[in-house]
C-alpha cells in the first residue's frame, strides 16, 4: 500500500508559511491553486500595471526586508492612483537567491500583508522562483474604476493647469544623502530633515487617496517615478503639447529647499531625479477649484505649478525669467 | 526658449522599437501609458496567473531567444487552459542584463508577438528593468470564463476518472538528453524521436484547445508542470482524496517508451519529471464519454489513466500489481 506522499515542495511550504496568512481574500483561493479570479463590479474596467524592483538597482541590498516589500507594492499602487483607480489586488512574483532566509521572508511577507490591508489591495497569487542573481520582486497590481474613466497620459490640453501632489525631489535627494552623508552638513539639515529625505527614498507613500479626485477632474495624469521633468515631458509628448513650469511654485520640503539653496545643482536633482511617487496631472481652468477642494477634502496637498501651452517640451522658468537647464535623466537640453 | 527635450528614455525607445509593434490591442494603449485596461464580457470572471522563468534555472542561457519567449508565455497559457479559461492578454516584466542586444530583443519580441496572435493573448503592458543577474521573464496572464466556472485543484471526488492530455515525460527526458546526448544511443532513439524529446523540453505546447472541455466536464484540473506524480499528489491533497494510476495506461511517446524500456529509472523520470505542460483532470464516470468526445472534437488526445479513491496519496500500479516507488521531486516514498 501507498505511504502518504509528502505532496508539498519547498515552494509550497514557503508559500503556506509566509504568504497564505496574508492572502485571505476569496479570490486568492488560499494560494493552493495555479490561478486566482478577479471579478470587477458591473460597469467597471480593470486597470492593470506591473513594476519590478531589483536588488542593487531599485533598492540597496542591505535595505530592510519590510522597506523592500513596501517599495515593491507601493510603486504599483502609485500607478493605479495616478490612473484614478481603486486598488483591487495584486500578484507577487518573487525571484529569490538561495540564501534568502526564513527571517527575511517573515519580515517581507508581514510588511506586504500590512500594506495589502492598509491600501485595500489583497495578495491574490503569484510565483516564487530561485535565481542565481539578485532578489527581484515583480508585482502586477489590479485596480477598478467605472468603465472608460481611466485617466491617461495623453489627455493634457492647451490651457490646462499642471498640478503635483505632495513635495518633489525628496527621494532623489535622499538617495544622494545615502551615498554621501556629509551632504547633510553641507545642506545644513536638521536631524528631522535628514530623516525625512532618507525615508522618502526608502519607502514611497502612494497618493491612493487622490485617485478619485484625479479621475473626476484631471484631463491627464501619471505618477512621478522617473523625475518630474522627464515624466512631464513624456506626458507632453503623449498629449502633443508643451508645458511651462514656474520653478518657484514647485512644492519642496524644507529639507529639499535647503539643499536647493546650497547649490542649484541640487534643485536640478530635485526636479529631474526619480522615486517621488507623487502624481502630476493636468486640469482645465474651470475645474481647478473643484480639484483643489476635492484634494483638500481627501487630505492630499496639491500645488498648481504651471500651464500647458502649444508646442513641444517642458520649460522650467526661474523667478528671474531665465529657463533652468536640465541635463539629467531622460532630458538632454532645453 | 526651450529646445525640444528628448523625452524618451532608453527604456521608452526599447519598448517603442520591440514591443509596441506586437501590442496592437486597444487595452494596451500603445504601451505609452503606465497601465492598461481589461474589460471582461458581462457575466465573466477574469482568471489571473503569474509564472516567471529565469535563465540558468528554467532554461539554458544559450537557448534561442524565440524559444525563451515561447516558454515564458506558454507556461502561463498552460495554467489558463487547465483552469478552463480563454486567454485575454498578458503583461510582460523583463529583467535584462546590460549586455542584452538588439538582435536578441528582436527575435524575442517577434516570437512573443507570434504566440500572442496564435493564442489570442495580446500583450497589454508590463515593465522592463536592468538586472546585474540573469535574464528573468515574469509574465502575468489573464483569461476569461463564465463567472464561477473556474476549474480548481480541489474538485476531485472519489470515483472520478483521472485523465491526462498528450503524452507524459517527454520534456523531462528531453532535458536528460540535453545534459547527456549519449543517452539517445542507449535509448535506441531515431533522429526524429531525439528531436521530439528535445523540442518538447525547449518549447511547451499549451493545451489551450482543451480549456472548454475541461470547464464543461472536469471536477478538478491543473496543468502538469512539476511532474505528473507530484502535481497529481497536490490535487489529491487539495481535494482530500487519493488516486490509483495504472502505469501501463499513462500515455508515452515512442521515444519515452523506448527510454522507459531501457531502464525503469527513465520511466520514473517520465512520471515524476517536470515541464510536461499537459493537463491532468478528474471527470465523473457519467461525464467521461462526453469529455472524451469533446476532446476528440477539439483535436486533443486525452487518456484515462486511473481513478480517484478514498484515502491519501497517489499509487502508480505496474501491470504485475506492484506499486512503483517514486523518490524524486515533491514525493519522498509511497
Amino acid at each position: 500500500m501507498a505511504r502518504k506522499p509528502q505532496a508539498q515542495s519547498n515552494e509550497d511550504r514557503l508559500i503556506a508559511r509566509h504568504f497564505k496568512p496574508i492572502a485571505r481574500h476569496p479570490g486568492a483561493l488560499g494560494l493552493i491553486d495555479d490561478a486566482a479570479t478577479l471579478k470587477p463590479p458591473p460597469g467597471h474596467d480593470i486597470v492593470i500595471t506591473a513594476d519590478a524592483v531589483v536588488s542593487g538597482v531599485h533598492f540597496f541590498p542591505d535595505d530592510p526586508a519590510d522597506a523592500i516589500a513596501h517599495k515593491a507594492l507601493r510603486v504599483n499602487l502609485s500607478d493605479l492612483a495616478a490612473k484614478g483607480a481603486r486598488p483591487a489586488g495584486f500578484l507577487l512574483t518573487l525571484a529569490m537567491p538561495k540564501r534568502t532566509n526564513d527571517g527575511w521572508l517573515k519580515a517581507f511577507s508581514r510588511a506586504l500583508g500590512a500594506d495589502a490591508k492598509r491600501y485595500g489591495c489583497p495578495l491574490l497569487g503569484g510565483d516564487t522562483v530561485c535565481t542565481p542573481g539578485p532578489l527581484t520582486v515583480s508585482i502586477t497590481a489590479f485596480g477598478v474604476l467605472p468603465a472608460g474613466t481611466m485617466v491617461r497620459r495623453n489627455g493634457a490640453r492647451v490651457g490646462d493647469h499642471v498640478l503635483v501632489s505632495g513635495t518633489i525631489g525628496d527621494a532623489a535627494l535622499g538617495l544622494q544623502l545615502r551615498r554621501g552623508i556629509q551632504l547633510a552638513r553641507r545642506w545644513k539639515l536638521s536631524a528631522q530633515e535628514r530623516s525625512h529625505l532618507a525615508c522618502r527614498y526608502l519607502v514611497p507613500e502612494p497618493r491612493d487617496a487622490l485617485a478619485i479626485a484625479v479621475r473626476k477632474h484631471a484631463t491627464g495624469a501619471m505618477d512621478v517615478s522617473d523625475g518630474l521633468a522627464g515624466d512631464l515631458a513624456k506626458m507632453c509628448v503623449a498629449s502633443g503639447v508643451a508645458a511651462v513650469i514656474d520653478v518657484a511654485r514647485v512644492p519642496l520640503s524644507s529639507a529639499a529647499r535647503k539643499a536647493s539653496m546650497a547649490d542649484r545643482k541640487w534643485l536640478v536633482t530635485a526636479l529631474s531625479g526619480g522615486d517621488d511617487y507623487e502624481i502630476v496631472c493636468t486640469v482645465r481652468p474651470n475645474r481647478l477649484g473643484a480639484f483643489q477642494s476635492a484634494a483638500r477634502a481627501l487630505g492630499v496637498a496639491v500645488t498648481d505649478i504651471g500651464r500647458i501651452v502649444r508646442g513641444a517640451g517642458v520649460s522650467f522658468r526661474l523667478p528671474n525669467g531665465q529657463v533652468l537647464t536640465l541635463a539629467r535623466g531622460s532630458f538632454s537640453h532645453f
